[in-house]
């Protein structure tokens, strides 16, 4: 294994595999598996979730770490290519990465989208770029369009509350929220859920609809699986049996880029805020899931976020062993 | 022990076990100790010694930490309960500090006073609030009315120097300073000196009385100490046969929460600098103490500061072993 | 070894001691080496290689370290000696500093020149005030007029590329940059040259003359070592055979502190700029070295940076080696 970059660049078996080794380092450390390994990370988005569970993971395992992020350290980082360099940014990503890289035996990166060209962002190039200017096992740690990160702590959560694989019914929800929010979470979310061989309904309001390629990709990952990705605005239908509801707001696909006319779309959407109600046709032990961080009141009521059916803690304490297992294949 | 937040929650007995195992530590390291342990440090005010000590204190007992504080990696945490998140704060507390405790063994917080409401910072009930969101072992690391990692290090630094439990004079000042500053320091100095057995005197000009509730509690330890807790504005008397004097600035407690007024009351009062003449009549040894940081020719001359009774970087290192003791009875 | 502060300070057989350790750290790691040995970080000035070569470098040694910057955790460091601290600044140096060494077994200072007077910064006078506020083993991470960590790296990459030490010709190249930068790594880096018994030239337009003093000390290097330093502005004569060329721009010396007179200086320099035609006369297995953060299409052409010369990337990763020998000689 040389990059944890995508779940689907595994196979089902694969993904058991570190879930298992996960469960494994969770029950029984490995307090000197990484000794004097180190990991790099390198934020060039904000984090908390992440940045906290990767270098506890790191120290749990015995090695260290360390942190960069242009906030802290640097005076910006220039990207494009064949620029000349005579304005603000001191350091090209050309220099910057492979020197992070250099200090690590491994490297997790996160770099949001853009959110201003839809193709741009589904190809994940930027992304891809810096991952080839590192020649060390990487780790994506949300790029434009995954987070499998986030995708793996929540295939472990599901297995330990023992949510059906084959018959389970997951349903993605879209939710309202202030802001025009990046695809990777929805992408990676319904992909995972097809690998892992449930029946995902992606519920979303019009304009709102996944992008294709994304579509795609998740029904050849159930084709294999034996689950199924359909994509419905029909909330009632929806819900009906569902053993999970991940809640996740993202950018209006149809106006990709085009804020003011997002903006425009998603007023009056607010009544997108997964509450109680949500819960009446699902399967009793339905749980909410979320990746965090949340908005109360807006994404999901407090009752239910509060209540016994919400497991967002549970998902990203998670986060931390799933990164474990990641690591140990990755560095051990 | 599961929390190391006030030292009135702990014996004189358990405070001397506490300092036996810091001069321990820092005799005879034990470099894996707390292997594969990680501190999770959650800062919502600002930090120097606190940061570097416990960060420290983890790497010397071969465990680790990571550091969380909204300055660096997020955008503002809600605190309000009940709220519609639909403002700038992306996150509530009721998410963050489970979570960021989840990473954890042992969470340390910061969260200074607000200094609005007298009752509710002496109540500590924002922090307390905080605490109640973790369910692994707790350390303060400055709460709104709380400081006992700065109260346990300064008692180590008094044993250190032979400064007398039983009959030793102890002098907390109050001292000028541009700024209303918190009680935390005060209060938990205060009540460490009394529980050490110390005769206490807090020195201090009219409007600055400390909290009857902070005197009633270092009384109540006086009491079972054998020591005795007296406040005065008289210098010339509070001064005489001082063996300690530790100076201190805080907020005016006739008007707390009125800076205008607490403004108004301190203006004049910039003569309660500590310099040469205030040990006249002290011990000959009467040493100078402060938990930094110190406005120097402000709070004390530099003829103070720079001089031999100073202990202010004595105190300053005790924090770390201090820590490493209240660390490794939390997780060893 | 009691300080890492200046590459003068060691004989060239320590050097090579230096290097031979920090190769055989490359190959043969000793990740229990430093176990529960604390590395204090300093940074009064921005940081990315330093800062994560450090940490990286004291990981794998086994220890851990901690970093204190100005723009993370505290509000302005006071300077001044002798200062009434009545202003923003709420901490002197005089106390912050030890405070941080306190919990160190060594530690790393950044400060950069203030670059206001010219004969302060060649004396270093700021830097070694702080040095002098430490009682442990010190490292100059950057100061004024040197970096002998930057230096030790480059020592080292040059050994392993095989460059010739005696008869080898080394070019430090002055280059365009729009903004004027600090001497310390051209200082340190033509010492370093003619320590390592090179004929070194310092090619530099009108008004860029390092300092006598800088030159003066290379020189004496230069007598020691069998190597030779010598400074021109004629490109042509300067290339000619070398075996590194090493680009790095600095301000004018001749209005040192003058920001309008360097910048009027500069003006018309643009072609300062290191490309292909540098090399023609060249050894054919001439090299591209630079110290990094580097101006793309300022201070070096893409082709040369992106090309077979460029040794950047092996600099910047050799600064971790070096630094972990140093670290080894100095707490092992």
């Amino acid at each position: 294994m040389k990059q944890f970059n995508d779940l689907a660049d595994f196979q089902v078996e694969e993904i058991d595999a570190l879930l298992q080794l996960a469960a494994r380092l969770e029950k029984n450390p490995e307090p000197t598996a990484l000794r004097g390994k180190v990991l790099a990370l390198l934020f060039l988005s904000p984090s908390l979730r992440t940045l906290a569970s990767f270098q506890a993971a790191m120290t749990r395992l015995g090695g260290g770490s360390f942190v960069i992020s242009p906030n802290m350290s640097i005076h910006g980082l220039e990207t494009r290519p064949g620029i000349v360099m005579d304005g603000m940014a001191a350091e090209h990503i050309r220099e910057a990465v492979p020197v992070i890289a250099s200090y690590g035996d491994a490297i997790g990166i996160r770099a949001f989208a853009n959110r201003e060209n839809l193709e741009t962002d589904l190809a994940d190039s930027e992304f891809n770029e810096l991952l080839q200017l590192c020649n060390i096992p990487q780790i994506n740690m949300e790029s434009s369009i995954n987070h499998p990160c986030q995708s793996l702590a929540d295939w472990k959560t599901m297995d330990e509350l023992n949510v059906p694989r084959q018959g389970g019914k997951f349903v993605l929800s879209w939710a309202y929220h202030p802001r025009a929010l990046p695809l990777a979470v929805p992408a990676s979310t319904v992909h995972m859920a097809a690998m892992r061989g449930m029946d995902v309904t992606v519920l979303r309001p019009d304009g709102f609809e996944l992008p294709e390629q994304v579509m795609h990709k998740a029904k050849q990952a159930a084709a294999a699986s034996g689950g199924s990705v359909r994509e419905t605005d029909d909330r009632g239908e929806a819900l009906e049996g569902a053993n999970i509801i991940y809640a996740k707001s993202w950018s209006s696909t149809r106006h990709y880029g085009n804020l003011p006319a997002d903006e425009k779309l998603r007023h009056g959407l607010e009544g997108w805020c997964v509450d109680d109600p949500w819960f009446e046709t699902a399967q009793e032990d339905c749980r909410f899931m979320h990746c965090l961080p949340v908005r109360r009141g807006v994404v999901v009521a407090d009752r239910v976020l509060d209540g016994p059916r919400s497991v967002v803690i549970q998902e990203a304490r998670n986060r931390m062993y799933a990164q474990m297992a990641v690591l140990h294949q990755l560095l051990k």
